[in-house]
């Protein structure tokens, strides 16, 4: 635990917020303060000296202004559920929460589209629209909790993403307010857009770095009618994804592949008090996959030849799920998996990607790291994309161990990773996680060109900094 | 006509450039020049002071990082098909020809992925992957010449983009050249990927002001078996726009919506020697709607309920295309609009578009604003995703005309596009024609912001410069 200021706010500091947003929207109080102190990331913990909960954009644009000229360090937060503490005010100063942006703006049937503010629950937003027969898919594991401004900062996905991909595909416009206060449309609320260069998708992903989102236009789709949901289990987990490429190549796009070796369901029914999964001897890994549709005859037929396809892969019995109630137990299994491994041991969670069929040697490699450097690890994830979440457990491992070796092993596993042509991260972001991982990635040329953009939008760096990089 | 030379090259220069690549690939005859003189943008003329044509990577970073020395302007050319004067150059110098650069290095089916370099003619990277059963939609009209690096610079769309996006829904990853000669990578080779900010996405669309893309990395999809177009009429353009929202709303999302008012269909068939539209009295404008899939009966009963969609909306006797000869002649009239204009009129091509169900508003306005200034338009497009291209069309307007009032009704036409949600530029991007309109779109923090991007990677302004705004 580290706490770092570096403009210590002063009374009069304080004194303005209060007086721009209403005492009851600035907060000091130790309890708030500490509420603010950590995300859903490992076990970071850093207190800011201010919460403020500004209700409009003038507010923010205020507040911002106010910090530039002061040199106050600004991190704005959303619903709280980030997993590379992108939210964390480590060097203190303000926490700009947006819980109170939480309107839907307008949701434009016509258009299909909706414009809505970023403090907006995902999961709300995507019930909202589906009322009206309409589809929002990136679907994050949080989506009960993580606001949809969170989303857009770090290009989130979840298990659709494999057939309707990710928030950066559907965000159309944003309005965002810079560091200096200035407020800005990055696009229109169009499908195509070739007019400069693109703002939008410069925002979408940069992890509250570059300005704070406050009014999003995203692109909808018609609801898919129906879904169809098999669970496989496979003698081994190189076989299970192994599988994933021959469903691709045979011509389907389902809407969701998840991989979820043995232990994460193992954990994970014993966390929740579920035996929905038989876990016999041989079973080593499972895959989930969905697929949706209009028609239900395509649709059968769809999944009975996916069936065929993993069958021929070691797979063990395949299950139907036979009603919505099934479907939801099965389903509720892979999105606890992350609660269930939190509750049950300190983690450190990797969030690699390559192209899909590279899975397999990324599991085989990931099992021999974590063989050399000694530790375990259990790997679940959305394997339609290629996106796999790798937990490195700590078991009994020392303290001393957890800060070296295993921080080596994740080394390694990175440069695996970039070596299959992938990458540090899919979907979680860099934040402070994997920064130091980030010269894997990337050279100094293009290191200095994020740089250099950051500080064409944030030249005094007061926003999020030292999130992805420091400057 | 107008040439402009900033720094006009030396015999020193030139024999820089014969050393580098050999003489056989640098050009200062009078034809070569007259030949990159100009593009597919109405009568722009200006002539490069030399023409290099570079084959290794090595070669165009040598280039550049000379030229960047040495302050000598580039302008980089692929097919030379463009719409908006992106690849002339107006400052004179140097034009860098990609067109040796024209090698698909690899199909990977089992990853649904195309590794390609810049100068690969888009329709034979579509005929290379559909001979796997692999589909890459984006597809210009001009997709038998026009280069796969151009298309990455200018965000190419056409028909298909209603359903399967643009380019820059298919760009995973890009190599490109900076203009000091600095090689990079923008991404990973991923479906997912939140490591820092998207690089890859600030170069799709940035017109060849960034950098030079030297390999690109594109997602494919399984080809669709099965495709089915009808051909629609309408008493008017406007109901035409109208019925296309009602397609979406019922559910149906169509391969493609392309929408020709009458008079592009009838100069169209005029120009191609074609009388395979009736073109009675009452029909004001057509839509060409076309599904596809996997499943032959679903879209047999698509394209029904589509055409009793749009039989709703004051449709005369809808043609269903019996036969992939009679859909191969719907299209070549729809193709041939571009180039039938051309052939017939000066003109100045308008590539608006806005919220699809904005469509019939943007028409009836367009048609106002040019009774309104006098002059003639003829309008079509992919209006499934609300993009119209307008030509005006010279006549026998004066030049004065031409230059004056004609200007301001762009103007006008293009406050329309914004006042309804919309932009300026869809997928023909900015280039040289539409700069003087950006201020419409843009005020001045957001072109600050693009333009200090263009500096991050462009400081001495070398690369294409002037085009989508001045520094």
């Amino acid at each position: 635990m580290r706490v770092v200021t570096r403009g210590k706010l002063s009374p009069e500091h304080i004194i303005y917020f209060e007086e721009l947003l209403g005492s009851k929207y600035v907060h000091t109080d130790k309890e708030s303060l500490q509420a603010c102190a950590s995300d859903k990331t490992e076990d970071l913990h850093f207190l800011p000296d201010v919460i403020v909960r500004p209700r409009t954009i003038e507010e923010i644009s205020s507040v911002l202004k106010f910090c530039n000229q002061n040199l106050i360090p600004v991190t704005p937060r959303g619903g709280g559920t980030g997993l590379s503490g992108g939210a964390l005010p480590h060097f203190g100063g303000v926490v700009l929460s947006t819980e109170r942006l939480n309107e839907i703006i307008e949701i434009d049937e016509k258009n299909l589209q909706i414009v809505t503010e970023p403090g907006v629950i995902t999961e709300v937003l995507q019930s909202r629209v589906k009322e009206l027969g309409l589809f929002y898919p990136p679907d994050p594991q949080s989506k009960g909790s993580c606001f949809i401004g969170g989303n857009i900062a770090e290009n989130s996905g979840g298990p659709k993403a494999v057939k309707y991909g990710v928030v950066k595909d559907y965000v159309l416009n944003l309005q965002v307010v810079l560091p200096d206060g200035a407020v800005i449309w990055t696009g229109a609320n169009v499908l195509k857009n070739a007019t400069g260069y693109n703002l939008t998708q410069l925002i979408v992903g940069s992890e509250g770095t570059l300005g704070i989102v406050t009014k999003i236009v995203l692109k909808l789709i018609p609801y898919p009618r129906y879904d169809l949901l098999i669970l496989a289990p496979f003698d081994s987990a190189e076989q299970a994804c192994a599988s994933i490429s021959a469903i691709f190549m045979a011509g389907h796009i389902p809407s969701a592949i998840e991989f979820m070796d043995r232990e994460a369901v193992a954990w994970t029914m014993k966390f929740i008090g579920s035996s929905d999964i038989m876990l016999d001897d041989k079973a080593q890994a499972y895959l989930l996959i969905e697929v949706d549709g209009n028609n239900m005859d395509v649709l059968t037929k769809d999944i009975e030849e996916i069936a065929t396809i993993v069958a021929g892969y070691q797979s063990g019995d395949i299950l139907f799920a036979e009603s919505s109630v099934q479907k939801e137990k099965l389903w509720k299994i892979r999105r606890c998996i992350g609660e269930a491994i939190r509750a049950q041991t300190i983690y450190k969670d990797e969030d690699t990607v390559v192209p899909r069929a590279q899975l397999p040697l990324l599991l085989t490699g990931v099992k021999l790291i974590a063989d050399k450097f000694g530790f375990k690890t259990i790997c679940c994830g959305h394997a339609g994309d290629g996106n796999l979440h790798v937990s490195v457990i700590k078991g009994d491992l020392t303290l001393e161990q957890w800060n070296g070796q295993v921080k080596e092993g994740i080394r390694e596993i990175f440069k695996l990773v970039k070596s299959l042509n992938g990458t540090i991260s899919a979907e979680h972001g860099i934040g402070l996680m994997q920064k130091e991982y980030m010269d894997i990635m990337f050279d100094d040329t293009q290191m200095k060109l994020m740089r250099d953009i950051k500080k064409v939008f944030d030249p005094n760096n007061i926003l999020n900094a030292g999130k992805i990089f420091d400057l």
